[in-house]
């Protein structure tokens, strides 16, 4: 932990009101875990949100949605100039943890608390934004990064919101029904910067209170439909069976094992979603449709691991009896941040003298999209044992409070063009 | 295919008749897949059985249902006498095939329907009683059989009741809202026949029409929850993963594995349903339920197999890092039907030249209860391919219209009190 980095400063005012204000959203959504649930466009998402607007509203900024639910809180110091972007998302898993998005829209909010007062006198080269992307876990409705995919070009607004959750409700229907579709393509951005935990060991490792994000990790992500045959399964021999779920299994199973046959660590894999058809405990499964995940630092490892999935994949047709169609649903290869923002925010850290290191970031986060159209700062804070996308999710406060103060520190710098031009 | 058996057979009035009733029946819950969905107590269901108590009443009977939904059509030749029941169940798996169950209660009806004209004038030892059990595929409510466990002792009926699907709908809310939910216990039973396809290819193989079910199959069933830890599927190290997915994987896998390790397909094995939590992409899932399938004629290869799954299981709680609890949901070991009822039903195919063959079920049927309690006779037609629990369940008429021919001889022997006193 790196308690001992931060426990000997006094908490201010400043850090006092953030504990408070990200106190207060915590409890939105909360489950009997101490976690919370506020998947994209539900009640709790929608109260959240609330949460955002009123405060922002009474911290001096006057808020706006986009057209698919993107919440800007907006300060304009220099009428027509385009805007720095701060924040994160307030949507969750449906058991998360309360920091995984929700602290780096609280920390932006006091970032931007603070320069509100700060700037009042003096005109920065840019205006700020705060903002609450929407739907960036993707649980609900897929893909993930969703709001800052249509902000950034990515992905095309009428795309977006046509997609359907389980139930058949599109993104737009959710939307409307909770009062968030808006309209619109946001504020002009002039630069961006995001705080997150961590959601890794390598900083509590470490020691190290804050994490300079240089580069994502590469990703390749897959759907799999298995087809078998529905059979009854008492009476079907085994010889004629064309079980869907044993060969979903066995790719669950492979997809362990070509992780496992790389040496330290270096590639991630899982299977997360898995649905039987029909599922009913005498029935053999006809269909299964699951969604795969491979991730990596190294492009070439990446690589390597896709042909062995493509390879057992074949192999587990045969073994299981089945056909299996694979599409790929997005994939990036390993994707550097500006370094000249790796080296702001290291100066930053320098100045509040707080212990910083490069680090990669294994997750997605919109920064990723948001550095493909301006200069992007992405920090992180440490996570506690590096639980992640878990109720027992947690930061230290006094790590959240320094998080809070460099964001500030960067965001002032972006603010006065610091990053110009950067590439 | 044994249609060679009974093409030469002109189709009679009565066949025509059945035939006509059957063709209106396959069409309640049609599928686009031409298959069936009429899941217990669905509005698909409440139709079949209104299908059944109209047809009922025009033949001359008199219907009631009791405190879970089984529906009775009675006859009563001699006040105050037992009854013999003919019947089977009109609902189905999702996307079922039109014979499972709904053959076997239309072959019932007219069966019901030609006795009930022959006896008028002559009282028989028995009355008779037309049955449509509830719930038998235990797709939507568990556990499967659920009428006739409960008309037979074996399930009390308010714990059959208080059964919810994951709706959190009981059986008794949902036999309310369709007007099913009856009151009583039924006729008292002398006898029972039931006629089924086989779900089996041994009678097509051999070209033979009749099957006389001598036993069933052993099974054992459990239900396993796989208990992991809810985790990032991009960020957290392979090392500190709980993959709850992964571990139920490899029991699906572990289990086919089992069953061919016997050889000559003695053992059937199955996982048929399968619910992840929380079933996000990004989020490796911290449980999985499964519900698993143990099936065959012999108790020992049972024994040994069910010995291989809990040892199976402990290496799998080791190898995935998870943990593992199952529960044993059911089990049987091989189960005769009374040998004086094949006999009989040997006798009645011989009569009517129907070529017949001893034969085992490896599927449940609600007869299994039933012969518990009274003498049974459980009979098969040929079922083509052997295609079960598929929209592609196919008998022909002529296989179809000789079973009915031969369970109403059957029945008439039942009601005249020849099977009585059999063990």
């Amino acid at each position: 932990m790196s308690l001992t980095a931060t426990t000997a400063t006094t908490i201010t005012a400043d850090s006092e009101a953030f504990l408070r204000d990200f106190r207060s959203l915590s409890v939105i959504g909360e489950t009997p875990g101490h976690g919370v649930d506020r998947q994209a466009a539900t009640a709790a998402d929608a109260q959240a949100r609330t949460w955002f607007t009123s405060l922002a509203a009474q911290y001096g900024f006057r808020t706006e949605t986009d057209q698919v639910g993107n919440v800007f809180a907006l300060i304009e110091w220099t009428p027509g100039a385009p805007y720095v972007l701060v924040g994160s998302h307030l949507d969750s898993q449906p058991t998360a943890g309360k920091y995984d998005g929700a602290y780096g829209v609280a920390a932006a909010l006091h970032a931007g608390r603070r320069l509100a007062s700060t700037n009042r006198e003096e005109a920065p080269k840019y205006n700020l934004a705060i903002v609450d992307w929407f739907n960036e876990e993707g649980c609900r409705f897929a893909p993930s990064m969703m709001g800052s995919s249509v902000y950034t070009g990515k992905l095309p607004a009428f795309q977006a919101l046509a997609v359907q959750d389980k139930q058949g409700i599109t993104v737009a229907e959710a939307l409307d029904e909770i009062g968030h579709l808006g309209t619109g393509t946001g504020p002009e951005a002039a630069a961006y910067a995001e705080i997150h935990i961590e959601q890794g060991r390598s900083l509590e490792d470490s020691g190290t209170t804050i994490g300079l994000v240089h580069s994502c990790w590469a990703a390749a992500k897959y759907t799999a439909t298995v087809h078998g045959e529905q059979a009854h399964t008492g009476s079907t021999v085994i010889a004629d069976r064309k079980d869907a779920l044993l060969g979903a299994s066995m790719v669950v199973v492979l997809l362990r094992e070509i992780a496992d046959s790389f040496p330290d660590a270096v590639l991630h894999t899982s299977v997360g979603q898995l649905d039987v058809y029909p599922n009913s405990p005498v029935v053999v499964p006809s269909k299964v449709e699951l969604v795969m995940d491979l991730r990596s630092a190294d492009e070439e490892v990446l690589a390597a691991a896709t042909a062995m999935l493509h390879q057992g994949i074949s192999r587990v047709e045969r073994q299981a009896n089945v056909s299996i169609d694979v599409q790929q649903s997005h994939a990036w290869g390993v994707l550097p941040y500006q370094p000249a923002g790796v080296e702001l925010a290291r100066a930053c850290a320098e100045k509040l003298q707080l212990s910083s290191a490069p680090v990669f970031t294994l997750a997605g986060h919109d920064s990723i999209n948001m550095k493909d159209i301006v200069p992007t700062v992405m920090l992180f804070v440490p996570s506690a044992d590096g639980i992640s996308h878990n109720e027992r999710e947690y930061t230290n406060d006094a790590d959240a409070c320094a998080g809070v103060d460099l964001l500030t520190e960067v965001v002032a710098r972006l603010c006065r063009g610091e990053l110009d031009g950067a590439e």
